[in-house]
């Protein structure tokens, strides 16, 4: 038998996805599992993109050119000129959900055995996307004690070696919650043109930014312009995951030569995605008055009934919709697969996501689950109250005194 | 300015694509231009998958699962039973077109640094899939002498390094039309098998198999089942490029294991097109006996009518609806601009793709140009007239013996 390479053996399996098989084991035994380990919300896709698709009138669906389809182009141009982003459609390419602009932005920066620094807790697949290019990720790590907030800048400067080509962030922060400030990415700013490197920022949850919070993209600051690389999805924001449609957005015209030599590689996005897109982006403000405050709700909910529960302890997130939850348990992923393995109450049980998949460093993350808040508030409600009887029933829940020094020897 | 890396910069442009500039300002002088250039087919997608899209009553564009929908896996593998390949659900995955298979496959068997061997000339975006996982491609030249049949295997032998993981072919071939006989298989099977390689064939052309002969899949070659990786795409099966699925199938597990880990690192493929895709399966014969007489007509047509020109020269392609043809130019490159950019006849021009992107090997393929009959006969009909005036008028013109012996020097 060929062998694959160490590449393929080495690709991270999704944390968030790995525990599916015994999730779907435990729907066929009847049990109902509330899914609070996927960003995958329940809120509608507006009916205006869900028509603009029934009504296509097209007969045959050809190609659209490699950057996306030129009036979905400046539909987007228009979208972040009204969130305060002034950038030309030439800069704004239309790639296969955030993921491919990812991919796109590491295979364009980086040869194999270069470095991206990104604080962690991460949005696990940027380790997915940083293997396939074989790039290493060099980790700085954030902690639940400050909320998640930035890294001292210093730690980012000690992690810059030779090989390391970008910083890599997401703000709001997946899996955190964390929205970064003004300051926070002025020190980035400064940092990545002290030492010539590229800011690749994640923003797809920039309207999800709470209590009144300013959202701050890395295209605005000044003297950054051939640094920042945007990368975006409507996926969140009109919630229509399954279209795969997002964008990478960069005035670095090197960058942008080279992602459009991947994207033709690729042939382009997909178009019925980007009809549903492009009509998604003039939907009326009341939408997403409505999603906004359901999220809100959502979270205030969540997170205050968790931080109830005896052990657990959840900073309140500023944006996004996510949170990085400490538990009292062992180890974390034994914990989520027991839920679906062993436990229901009522038969009912959560699937979590371990966050040891988003920490790039071994052993970290082993008391913590990310959470997502997109169920409706009753079935977050159950979600919560099968949680609290769940810690009860686990044969490896363990104080919070272990749980939180643990976690502090780890981050000696 | 960061500098982004050699493989950014080095990442091919498509020579399918490149000219499309030029194209379109030709288009904006008011000329109409006939694209020979792109596997862009007019035949329209059948009503049936359009009307799955428009009838759809989704609510929330979810994510799918990320090996594709469960419904959708089962299709493909009642379509495969039906063209003869006896091959279950699980072992195919559904892709964002077949270029996601062909990454996905390169990803997953390749280190940075191997080695993938390719008869050329060969489809244009295998280099960049190639380059994008830093694998280099090493050429074997089939030859416009005997229509692109398989080169001898001995020259496949010749190129294996220790660094060779596979050789990689499409059958039907883009672009040279050629179909691979059981015969030539069976080399490369026992090539691959006493050498322990991949072999990884691009089938999307599959149906396309004309003057009665038949289409040999390497998955049905026994002894060859942890070699062989599929790649598929229903884009020109059903006229529904857009919507960009393909399928990546194999039996072995560990290219499956790796592929699903990038498969879950970009989270699914996309939902519309995987409605569309699912309904197509099920056309009616009527639409795709209708299709194929279009394109053998359009095949025999074209072909006939090149090779009526002076100094032009295309073997009859046995399958696709490809062919690389010979023309009596300097160079085909600066040829294919001076179309767009110099050249009219009666405010008309055509789009041809110059071949040298099609070969690895620097220097080949200057005399000959990728065509597509993808167009209705009356528009093959203009294009060809004005491809003759083009000739008599394109300054660089050399005569056919120049040309021949260009070629032939080229491939000692």
């Amino acid at each position: 038998m060929p062998d694959i390479s160490n590449r393929g053996r080495n690709l991270p399996a999704s944390p968030i996805r790995k525990l599916v098989p015994y999730a779907n084991a435990a729907k066929e035994r009847g049990i109902k599992v509330y899914h609070l380990n996927i960003g995958q919300p329940d809120i509608e896709t507006p009916e205006r993109a869900l028509n603009a698709v029934r009504n296509l009138s097209d007969n045959v669906i050809a190609y659209s050119p490699s950057q996306g389809i030129d009036s979905l182009r400046e539909e987007f141009a228009r979208y972040y000129q009204n969130v305060g982003i002034d950038i030309g459609k030439d800069k704004i390419y239309v790639t296969t959900g955030g993921s491919e602009a990812l991919l796109f932005s590491m295979l364009t920066i980086t040869n194999p055995g270069d470095e991206v620094i990104i604080p962690e807790p991460f949005y696990t697949n940027y380790n997915g996307f940083a293997k396939a290019a074989s790039v290493t990720v060099n980790p700085v790590k954030s902690s639940i004690d400050n909320d998640f907030a930035l890294p001292p800048i210093r730690e980012f400067e000690d992690a810059i070696t030779s090989r390391t080509k970008a910083i890599l962030i997401c703000n709001p922060n997946n899996p955190t919650g964390y929205l970064y400030s003004k300051e926070e990415l002025e020190e980035l700013s400064d940092l990545v043109k002290r030492y010539n490197l590229f800011l690749i920022t994640d923003e797809v949850y920039r309207e999800f930014a709470y209590d009144g919070r300013e959202h701050h993209s890395v295209l605005n600051f000044p003297g950054l312009e051939s640094h920042a690389i945007m990368v975006d999805s409507v996926s969140k924001r009109y919630s229509e995951c399954g279209i795969r449609i997002g964008t990478l957005v960069s005035r670095n015209t090197e960058v942008m030569e080279g992602a459009l030599k991947l994207a033709q590689s690729r042939l382009s996005p997909p178009y019925f995605g980007q009809v549903a897109a492009e009509a998604s982006i003039s939907v009326d403000q009341e939408y997403f008055d409505t999603v906004f405050s359901e999220y809100d709700q959502r979270r205030k909910f969540l997170i205050n009934a968790l931080n109830d529960i005896d052990g657990v302890r959840s900073p309140m997130p500023k944006g996004a919709f996510y949170s990085v939850v400490e538990l009292p348990v062992d180890d974390s992923e034994r914990f989520c697969q027991w839920l679906l393995e062993e436990f229901n109450y009522k038969n009912q049980t959560v699937m979590l996501a371990p966050a040891s998949g988003f920490y790039a460093t071994p052993g970290r993350g082993k008391h913590e689950v990310r959470i997502a808040y997109v169920l409706k508030q009753e079935n977050l409600e159950n979600a919560v109250e099968v949680l609290k009887k769940a810690l009860e029933a686990y044969p490896g829940t363990i104080s919070v005194a272990s749980s939180e020094s643990d976690a502090r020897s780890a981050s000696l």
